[in-house]
């Protein structure tokens, strides 16, 4: 265990949101700036899929975060003004407990036997965290991609927990499209030999598995524009063997793929990627109400979306901006022009800096 | 060999662009409507990757064919006007000769000893049928997906062959995007244990390269806006086991990709596809002239894409268009609203009927 993770052990058994349940559950986290006194300046950042709790360099630890342009002192998210806590989702592999974990029961990792994990156990541990920590209310949670869901399961769940919501590059639910390349990413990973219905070990990994996993998750991160200009085609290289690699494209692929192989469990990704297809906020639509979200107090939202983002399409935050209009909310939807794609909440630093950071300086 | 086929025997060696040759080199084809007598009224149709020279019905086989919609008395493409020419691709295995025929010299398949494929090569040989049936210069061809870029292809290496063009859902080149998902698809197939580098059986097939490979491609046919109000959310199964199928487009990939896998053959699917990605119309531009196009005799062109083709997007339409009106063609660009995708020209059919029909009447 890193030795900068924080780590909350949560309390009694851990009821999952589908049945089943675990004992002596551990989220890992990291914080930035001060809790005040009153205890209202808490932001909570929920992350993607692959993401961890380094959201960005601290005084425990100076390697760069996956955020690292967005939080900290004098950027954006404002380390000097917010105090913000980011932990690693339950069902991950970076220090908090899932699949890979072991059983207390048994000793051995939980494997298949984990409970079937939902975005709503995340967004459920993360608020037991945010309570431990003796935060009553947030003043806002921040969550890009799978964040963005967690984030509304969150909502969802625990109606007037935070009274600002930032949510980036998400929807309500999956759209097809993404679970079909979600799923063709889990049936990579299961298809590969050293899978072995997860009895893996690190010297017998599903390497093949993984990689080609990532490969198709690539597909969907950045955009066809930002790939054209990236990729020239006079840049073809002599393959190998026949049929070996030798556009710019399948190098660039490679070369991600093979850096990712031993940075996930593969359990837990399969794990965390049911989760994304399995949510639904419009399920918690009742007779009363057909908005689910008619009885939240948010006070505001900033709702963001990339015109080239495939994964998460515009469709999904239109739809999350009538809804929470409709609801009441302040809502305050934005487009943007990034050429990045899904991926444009890390790469265009800019444009998602001023708009996090000029949405914050509004709720003050 | 199925009868209704019939067959061109290309005369002498068949030498290929990139290098290599095939002596006894078969096109299978078939023809609608008559020729006429000053052999003015032939429509050459240059097929996509997967489908055959059966496009339509006809007195000698009664089955619909690919491109039923368009192709027949009183369509779009009439054959009471037109004498209409379809050819199974070269290197295809529809009845011509690809890496699976057998190789005279030896009388075993070809397998990787088939010279390496170009678009170019598809091109060359269609042109030899087209004049062994006695047509001096096409009234038009016809190409939709890959067979717009062979199409091009053979604009480009015999500049005064065809008067019209209708290029539909393709473009001058693969744009990266597009290369990676078939470089997927590739890879899915080689990396299938019984492909055994080409020495498969139909007894021994890989199916679960060629099933996967299917399933990668189909995120690229249709669009997410086509699949998110075909694929209710509602519609959930109970998977049979965990992480078995349970999102209706899981099952939707599944049923289609197992339909697939004994439709073509494993490596007739790998050199078709790499010849995509080598296609580059641009290549052929000169120092004297930066518009590969500028030599073209073409009297018209019709260009037409769909807003939500993630495979051929509407930039290489805009781009083709271009370079043709620079060169002096009266072309039309056409960019649809289907929701179908790339797949629109085989599935919205009052659309692109009325449009390749109002076009061919302008022709005459």
């Amino acid at each position: 265990m890193a030795n900068y993770l924080e780590l909350f052990q949560i309390p009694n058994s851990f009821k999952f949101h589908r049945g089943g349940y675990i004992e002596q559950g551990i989220l890992a986290y990291e914080t930035w700036g001060e809790l005040n006194a009153d205890k209202s300046n808490a932001i909570l950042i929920l992350t993607g899929l692959s993401a961890d709790s380094h959201a960005a360099r601290h005084s425990q630890n100076d390697t760069a975060g996956w955020w690292e342009y967005m939080i900290g002192s004098g950027k954006a998210i404002d380390t000097d003004q917010w105090f913000v806590v980011c932990a690693s989702s339950l069902g991950s592999c970076k220090g908090s407990t899932g699949p890979c974990s072991p059983n207390p029961q048994t000793g051995q990792p939980y494997r298949f036997d984990f409970p079937d994990l939902t975005l709503e156990d995340i967004a459920n541990s993360t608020k037991l965290l945010c309570e431990s920590i003796g935060i009553k209310q947030l003043h806002a949670m921040v969550g890009p991609s799978m964040g963005g869901m967690s984030a509304l399961a969150l909502l969802l769940n625990h109606k007037n927990y935070t009274r600002h919501l930032i949510h980036i590059a998400s929807g309500m639910a999956s759209p097809p499209f993404s679970t079909a390349i979600r799923s063709l990413q889990r049936e990579a990973i299961l298809k590969d030999e050293n899978f072995n219905k997860g009895f893996y070990s690190t010297n017998n990994w599903p390497e093949e598995g993984m990689k080609f996993a990532r490969k198709i998750g690539m597909l969907s991160y950045r955009s066809a524009t930002e790939w054209r200009d990236r990729f020239p085609r006079s840049l073809k290289q002599i393959p190998e063997h026949a049929f070996g690699i030798e556009f710019p494209v399948e190098s660039y692929l490679e070369h991600h793929a093979n850096q990712f192989i031993h940075k996930f469990d593969p359990i837990s990704y399969l794990y965390l990627s049911r989760a994304m297809d399995w949510f639904n906020g419009e399920s918690y639509a009742t007779a009363k109400d057909k908005n689910p979200l008619a009885d939240v107090t948010l006070k505001s939202a900033l709702i963001v979306g990339a015109h080239t983002d495939l994964l998460f399409p515009i469709e999904l935050q239109e739809e999350l901006f009538e809804l929470l209009n409709d609801s009441g909310c302040d809502s305050t939807l934005t487009i943007t022009d990034s050429i990045q794609g899904h991926d444009a909440f890390l790469v265009d630093q800019t444009v998602f800096s001023d708009l996090v950071g000029n949405y914050l300086n509004q709720t003050v």
